[in-house]
This record gives structure tokens, C-alpha cells and sequence, in this order.
């Protein structure tokens, strides 16, 4: 496909599939290069190279292209929890493996979580009614069937679904939202392998300690 | 004064400290009641009573306005740390009342965290770096000699000081910046009273079992 026919109007069948994919792709790129939402329209558009009246054509405008980049991160990582659940083995050793799972999507998906409540904030009360069904809903249904796997098991002491995901999620994304915080306040410039390893060890171990049953 | 004169020309020496403060006192309101750092310049002047100019002038623009109001909040929370420490007690109780104030300093000031992060940001990398200072490194200094403190007493197995302050600060902020999740996803209207002390009640105990020496 020649640069020309993208700018110009409109392409058709696989080229359009391709157009929407490239917008969603420099959206998500930009995005995590500056771990920034705060990203222009035109921005995207040049990024993907692509006229920036496609953004309108294809989504309608930026604000329903980020939704539906937000809606398929999500997608993806709620299949992920559903086979976690679906797995053998005890809700501590569950848990062991969400956390590390959440430092790795936060990773791919540094802006996720900001994405998600920007998106939340700025809807109508019915439309974040059904985005939250999409974003939130499979989390809390996940740590709600953990919690009550991890007490039956005796593993955990009995929490509210809704402070574990709180905890969890607000922990993860820090590492990810405040970058200048890490780099001035403490000296680490980038979140590489070993700072996200060494921030999933300390996170893994403090909660299964801290949701410990008592004895 | 009349506000005739307070729209025309910048008045002088009280009513100057006045206009200030009431730019501050009006940015602070509008981003805590909508849970957002995304307020116009002109809804802060309308709050205040004031011409949108005097931004401008006592300022030198909405950046800089965000910034002094950030730094306000920063340099009274620091106070409050340096106060902690130099009480009597072990490290584990100074943590309880550090869990307890940091949830109280989140609920007078829910954006507090994002417009840091925003502000540092924003800054060039000699500015985030004296910004940094004023904003992390108090909380950082604190979180090292809390660990030393508790380590030494044998109430705290050794943790990073920077995991740790990752932890409360996520987990704190998270409970303001997700409010629609709550919302939508928990069915939790508002963080009152009782939201907030069911919250710092679960991290108080959490993270003091998962921070706990191994025995």
C-alpha cells in the first residue's frame, strides 16, 4: 500500500483492518514511551502515518479509539485470569503468580491503569456503568473467588475483595506512573528486568505474609 | 474590597496575599471535588471571584500555580514525618500512625499524588530534579529510617526503601484516583469515613504482617 493512498482517503478490507491497527498500535506506543495519557491526536496519526482525519473515520475521535485500545488490554488479561483460577494448586500460590502476571502487564501496558480511570471519569453514568463491567468487574470477580479458595484453604485471613484490589493495583502501578519519582527520588532511571523483578519479589512476599490466616 | 477591584487590577498587600491564596484555595477545591488534575485555568479564576489574568501575574501561569500548591502540601506532610520519627515507640507502631496520617493526608488532598507525578513530568530534568527533592525525598529519607529502625529492633525483616514507599503511595493513592472502579466495580459510592478507615485498617495490617522480621 503506497504512503499516499493512506493519506488521501480512506482504504478498504485488509488496508482498513491494517489503518485501525496502526492507529491503535502508535496510540499504545506513544503512550507507553512517555507514560503519559496527555498524547495528540495528531500525534497518533503521524506516528502511524496516517492522515489524522482517519482517527474520526475509523473511532469516531480519540477519545473511542483509547477506549477500545483500554477494552482490549483488558479482554486479553481477563482470559488470563479466568485460566489462573481454573488451575490446580493452592490461592497463595495463585496469588504468587498474579502478582508477578500484573508487573508483567503493567509493563507491556505501563499507562493502563490511568487509561482505565481517565476513561471511567469522563463517561456518562450508564457508559461507565458498562465500561467498568469491561475494566473492573473481572478483576474483583477474581480476587472475590481468590480470597474465598485462599480462606477455605486456610491460607488467607478473610479481606474485602475490594482492598485487595486496591492494594495490588495501586501498588503495581506506581512503579509504572512515577518514573520521575523513582528516577529523582531514588536514583533507578528506568524500569528494566531486575527493578520489576526485585519490585515483584518484595510485593509477592509483603502480601502473602500480610494476608496470612492467622494462627 | 470590593470585587470590582479585585477583577480590575491586582490589588496590593493584603488583598494581594488574599488573591494568592484564594487562586490556591480554589485550584485545591475544584481537582479535589472532581477527583481530577484536569481543571481549566479559567474555572480556577472563576471560583476565586478572579480575573483569569491574575493567574498570570501571581503566578507566572497554571503550572506554576499547581506547583506552589503542590510544595504547600508536601512541606506540611514533611513536618509531620520528621515529628513521627523523633517520637518515642518502635518502628512497626510509627508505621501504623504513618498508614493512618497517609490515608487522612490522601482524603484532604486525593489529587495529591497525580499532580506530582504530572509536575515532575512536565519539569526539565534540572527542575524535576530540585522538584524531586521538595516532593520525594522527605518521604524516601523517611521510609530509610523507619526499615533502619525496625530493622535494628528486629520488628521489620530489611526492605527497600523505595518498595515500600511504592507500596503506600500506590496503594494510598489508589483508593483516590480509582473512584469511578469503586463506583461501578465495588458498588462504593463515596470514600467516607467509614470506607476510609476499613481501608487503612486492611493496610495497617497487611503491610505490618508482611513486613514482619522472619522469625
Amino acid at each position: 500500500m503506497k504512503a499516499a493512498a493512506r493519506v488521501g482517503r480512506p482504504p478498504k478490507t485488509a488496508a482498513r483492518a491494517s489503518a485501525r491497527e496502526d492507529l491503535l498500535k502508535a496510540a499504545h506506543e506513544l503512550m507507553s514511551e512517555r507514560s503519559s495519557i496527555d498524547v495528540p491526536v495528531a500525534e497518533i496519526a503521524a506516528r502511524a502515518g496516517l492522515n489524522v482525519a482517519l482517527v474520526a473515520y475509523y473511532f469516531g475521535g480519540k477519545d473511542a479509539l483509547l477506549l477500545e485500545l483500554a477494552v482490549g488490554h483488558q479482554a486479553r488479561f481477563s482470559g488470563e485470569l479466568e485460566k489462573l483460577l481454573a488451575r490446580p494448586g493452592t490461592a497463595d500460590g495463585k496469588l504468587r503468580v498474579h502478582v508477578r502476571a500484573m508487573i508483567r502487564a503493567f509493563r507491556r501496558v505501563p499507562y493502563l491503569q490511568r487509561l482505565n480511570h481517565r476513561i471511567l471519569r469522563a463517561s456518562s453514568d450508564e457508559a461507565a456503568r458498562k465500561l467498568a463491567e469491561a475494566l473492573v468487574a473481572p478483576l474483583a470477580a477474581f480476587y472475590e473467588r481468590l480470597i474465598d479458595e485462599g480462606v477455605a484453604e486456610g491460607v488467607f485471613r478473610r479481606v474485602d475483595p475490594m482492598h485487595l484490589y486496591l492494594t495490588i493495583n495501586g501498588a503495581c502501578d506506581m512503579l509504572f506512573s512515577a518514573q520521575a519519582s523513582l528516577r529523582f527520588g531514588f536514583g533507578v532511571e528506568a524500569v528494566d528486568d531486575a527493578t520489576a523483578e526485585a519490585y515483584a519479589e518484595h510485593l509477592e512476599t509483603t502480601l502473602l505474609s500480610g494476608l496470612l490466616a492467622p494462627v
